[in-house]
């Protein structure tokens, strides 16, 4: 991990490109930096000036060696050389904030190398370019032009846009909303988003981390760092860019299936980071996460003083995943006791219109004590008798009373409201005013608690693999100048690899054919070996269900006849042969390389049915837990049939979830490999294994 | 249609149970209405006051015959009893504040009933009884005991719940949000959802109509009449109770049956209803639809001055189902002329973080006038140079000078856009804080205006169909004691309305059966004729692909023997004899009956397929457009299988689409039919038609 605490706490700050004209962000830095409170020593750098908004100028880093922290705002074009004055001055941490780097093009691009090469050099962490800076509310440090500093507060929010990070502190500010630290991460050269949220795990005063990202560009290391934050602290992120399609061109079912959004997908699943749609759901989370306790269970209960609101909340307990509360009978009893006569007392507790807040804190009491409710959300309408005032004090009583249950509020109204809502999130309990946001607030809180009780187990990829023998193979597959591979040589692959593959091999000739066909055992199944050739059936190329010598010697010439006749050309290795497996439940497992996580696999109903009913799964090689190829098996279709269906026996799922595992290592093995296919792999039933009948490898 | 211009706009409003005491039903509502600049005359009244709140008190509605409106908050008790009175009186219209009941019971459901009767006797509309009451901001008229007025506006908002009315009311106070009409349902005894929404859609003071659901009793009303209303204004609902828990709680909270949540989506489809999932929601595009024209296509242009908040409108825009619009060429040119040279001058054009207002004006004059934008949408963030309000008033000025186009803002913030946001709601432009909100309403706004463009074309059923041939078969069945036909009287139901079903016939005997055999022509299959016989592969009552009259008579023996084994106590009637069709693609055509909404039609992959993969699609029978029977097949992966799956000829799509029409008939023409099953029914290529091999038809 990066040594962060001098980046974010520094003894001694300067600000290089200092400014005294008001509006450049060489004014506007050091600005915030003084009025941000900041209580260490502050240095403005600039060599046509001797002092800037009452500080002392410094003509370069030199005067000052050994400062924790440049900020540095000069032109591009001069930037390369301040860093190095900076790493010469033995300066720990600089921030770029100029543009004009990679996001310029390729001389910008060759300009943001030599100044990352340069902190190398001298052991210095940068971040930006191109960015605002950061802010750290507890040190309190601004250094940064956002133009407000935010409040005091325990998120941590690290944006890959600025403007869309200042829009959001600006947001922060009219919303009661406080911050630890905010992070603009810039071309993240040097510190990108996997240092700032291994670093926010660790920092006391942040408990969830926030991130606005548009790429992750070290996915490996992101898979292995960010899966430990999250089991420290809440990581929220609102992943932009998921309409940018993969515009590669895919030879495979999974490579057409799989996209680059599917691979973010699985790396958030899989290190457990909440994955959210929107800026609100962020913000929503971020609030829910910092004043509330985690949930024992999903099982939500509503206290309301209207039906309507009780029911639209009802829906949306039912469409995230939770569950309403069944009270135990001595809650409804005490409810019957001590509420009117017309109140609901199954849940939704219905307090009725006319409801004051003694009746709140009655029902609130009574149903918080319930050990089967693990979360509880109050609904307010702001009725003739209600007091909206009042309910929020004995909300925030009740809560206080009960610091272990999660507690959320929904005020449903404006002005009769606004006042009940300011007492609430003054006191930091997040109110919210339409009930589907604050029951998608408990999801994410459920979700979390959920993912921390079951801890992460890592597929240990232990079981004997003939590497050599594979790279043996590929290796002939590139002397032959081929980048796919024929089946028989993929066949040896599986085997190598402890991957059933139904029995084949090449024949030359009819009598080869024939001869083998005898070995493996009939029927046997021959297709056309010939790799240009990816229709092998369109050609007349395949002959099934053979089950004579006579019909294979036969077998052989006509495909060989068809293809030649369809297909001049094509370069004919002979034709293989396959002893046919009896038929199991068809499935896929595939595998494509994605870019920024390396090795993605995927699972599905295999056949034809893939590219029809799409009915797949996909987890990344890296990062593969037990739990991941568990859910990638559950998570289809597929998986009602393997559990038997329609009276069918239940087919060997540990089988199919062992094939994956070795894909899965083979896939890590052999980084040459770019793209898998098995299909169909043939499931059999529960102790009988299965078989792959197809198996499809295209290498680099 | 109820002619309700005095109900909203009576010349004279009787109070009855009016009273002194303030926080009384009674006296709210007479304050409100006194309150709320109503121009009429006000009666209270009440046999034991001489006056209340200034106005003159009448013992009884008697001594004001004629009256256009009156409000009765009376105990339960006393209701019939004032009804009958208002009737004598010649009163127009009333409206029950009083609860007590069919949401308390039995007793109350009676006391109800009577009161329905009473105002059919006496030709009187009533609202309620269980409501808030209504207001009417153009008269103006407040006839509730909502605590507030709301703002004058153009949107109608019907609210089955009283409290979530208030509630939304309260909140649009601060939210520059008004009201043409407010709406209390109450328990919709006599006025329900469908009479407000026909009449708000001739009222020329709204532009919208919203609607927060709990239930819709009359279902093929409903169908009927707001498929009209969605013609001329929108009309958005939030259907709550969705969930299992959610219709558990609608029945405890206004007594009404709730219906399946397919039906009510086929019915909102059918009707042309633009539904909502939350509450959110529905306001968000309210406010779209009353303050912008309709767009001519899905085209959206996003303007931002930063990156991110662009990237995230992008993802939503594709998410959405919206396109991102692709310039002109000359909008492009202009732009790079005239926007500086970092700026982005495709779509999203991105005017960078110094934007200040004429820069903004600049690019969104040169947008909106591309032809190939359809909506804009401008997202400001508040960096240093940027000028919120700035930008507020020349948005304003650009949407005067090109009223024609939709154009929504997004202000990404909160302190520093808090005076832009305000400029732009108090002139009637909707303000999102956060990108994805606006893009669902432009979301909403493109589907209402695709819809508008594509008038309905109602189903005619104008085909022969025997029906004495099914009244007989289906009184036959009855005579017989059955709920469930034979598969040969399936096929002669079928066969009567025009479905093509595999020929077939029951045999009593051996020879009759190879008889028959011969008849239809070999191979046929044998099957058990036993009502009683779910599953008759299980028993060895069926026989597939006999090619002979021997096989056939044996077969019979066999069956017959089989199922006596099986199952002593069945009944037999023979064994059908069914010629065997050549296998088409497998699909399955269904109906259900709904309780709202009657026959509901499914359509889907057939064959075991149907309960794994649940690729169905649902349509209501009333209602049905050409549109929705098209769209039925088009919804489903079956669809893909039907137009030509991996090199497979096209099926006969229109004869898929027949059948179900014809079944549609067939389910509208016979009430006691409850459920219909053909599965599969086999559908062959292009202009080769369909088969229905297997169909099952329950009857009352």
């Amino acid at each position: 991990m990066r040594d962060l605490t001098h980046f974010f706490n520094p003894g001694r700050v300067a600000v290089i490109g200092a400014s005294k004209t008001p509006g450049k962000v060489g004014n506007s830095i050091l600005k915030n930096i003084i009025e941000s409170g900041y209580k260490g020593e502050i240095y403005p750098i600039n060599p046509g000036e001797s002092e800037i908004l009452g500080l002392p100028c410094k003509k370069n880093i030199g005067e000052i060696p050994g400062t924790d922290l440049a900020i540095i705002c000069v032109p591009a074009a001069l930037v390369a050389q301040i860093v190095e004055e900076c790493g010469k001055a033995g300066t720990g941490n600089i921030i770029v904030i100029s543009a004009g780097f990679k996001e310029v093009g390729k001389e910008g691009a060759a300009l943001e190398d030599k100044i990352v090469e340069l902190c190398r050099r001298y052991g210095m962490n940068m971040m930006g370019p191109n960015c605002l800076g950061m802010v750290d509310t507890h040190v309190p440090l601004n250094a940064s032009f956002a133009p407000d500093m935010p409040a005091k507060g325990e998120i941590a929010f690290i944006s890959q846009s600025g403007a869309f990070g200042t829009a959001i502190l600006d947001w922060s500010l009219n919303n009661n909303v406080g911050f630890s630290k905010f992070v603009s991460l810039g071309n993240k050269a040097d510190l990108d988003e996997i240092d700032f949220i291994e670093n926010a795990a660790d920092d006391p005063n942040t408990r969830v981390i926030l991130c606005y990202l548009e790429s992750i560009t070290q996915g490996k290391r992101f898979l292995e760092v960010v899966g430990k934050a999250t089991r420290k602290k809440p990581v929220l992120i609102l992943k932009s860019g998921t309409s940018e399609a993969g515009v590669r061109a895919a030879s495979s079912h999974t490579g057409a299936l799989a996209g680059n959004d599917r691979a973010y997908d699985a790396a958030f699943v899989q290190t457990g980071v909440l994955r959210v749609e929107t800026a609100q759901e962020l913000f929503d989370l971020a609030l829910a996460f910092t004043t509330q306790p985690l949930p024992k269970g999903k099982r939500v209960a509503l206290i309301t003083n209207a039906g309507g609101p009780g029911i639209v909340a009802t829906d949306a307990v039912e469409r995230m995943g939770l569950e309403m509360a069944r009270f135990d009978p001595a809650t409804v009893k005490e409810l019957r006791e001590k509420l009117p006569a017309e109140s609901n007392v199954y849940n939704p507790v219905d307090v009725i219109g006319d409801a004051r807040p003694e009746r709140y804190e009655l029902a609130l009491n009574i149903v918080l004590h319930d050990p089967n409710v693990d979360t509880g959300l109050v609904i307010v309408t702001p009725q003739a008798q209600t007091n909206p005032p009042g309910v929020a004090d004995v909300i925030l009583k009740v809560k206080a009373s009960r610091p272990e249950k999660p507690l959320l509020v929904c005020m449903v109204g404006g002005r009769r409201t606004s006042e009940g809502v300011e007492k609430l999130t003054s006191a930091g309990m997040p109110c919210f005013v339409f009930p589907e946001r604050a029951v998608s607030a408990i999801a994410g809180l459920t979700r979390y608690a959920s993912m921390l009780v079951e801890p992460p187990e890592e597929v240990a990829f232990e079981f004997p693999a003939d590497q050599a023998r594979v790279r043996a193979i590929l290796e002939s597959v590139r002397a032959d100048k081929r980048n796919t591979l024929l089946g028989t040589e993929t066949a040896q692959v599986a085997r190598a690899y402890g991957i059933k593959a139904a029995p084949s091999c090449l024949a030359k000739t009819p009598d080869e054919a024939a001869e083998i066909a005898e070995d493996l055992g009939f029927p046997v199944a021959l297709k056309i070996a010939s790799p240009k050739i990816l229709h092998k059936t369109d050609v007349g190329g395949v002959k099934l269900k053979l089950d004579t010598v006579g019909k294979v010697r036969e077998g052989f010439v006509e495909i060989i006849e068809n293809v030649e006749a369809h297909m001049q050309d094509a370069r004919i290795y002979g034709v293989e042969v396959q002893h046919m497996m009896p038929p199991g439940r068809e499935l896929i497992i595939g595998m494509v390389r994605d870019l920024q996580f390396g090795p993605m696999l995927m699972f599905g109903l295999g056949g034809i049915y893939v590219n029809l009913l799409k009915d797949v799964s996909f987890r990344l090689a890296y990062g593969l837990r037990k739990q991941d190829v568990e859910a990638m098996v559950r998570e289809t279709k597929a998986y009602t049939l393997l559990r038997g269906f329609r009276g069918e026996a239940p087919a060997d799922i540990p089988a199919v979830e062992d094939t994956l595992i070795r894909v899965a290592r083979l896939a890590r093995d052999f980084p040459e490999i770019l793209e898998m296919d098995i299909n169909p792999l043939f499931a059999y039933e529960a102790g009988k294994g299965v078989s792959a009948i197809d198996m499809k490898i295209t290498i680099s």
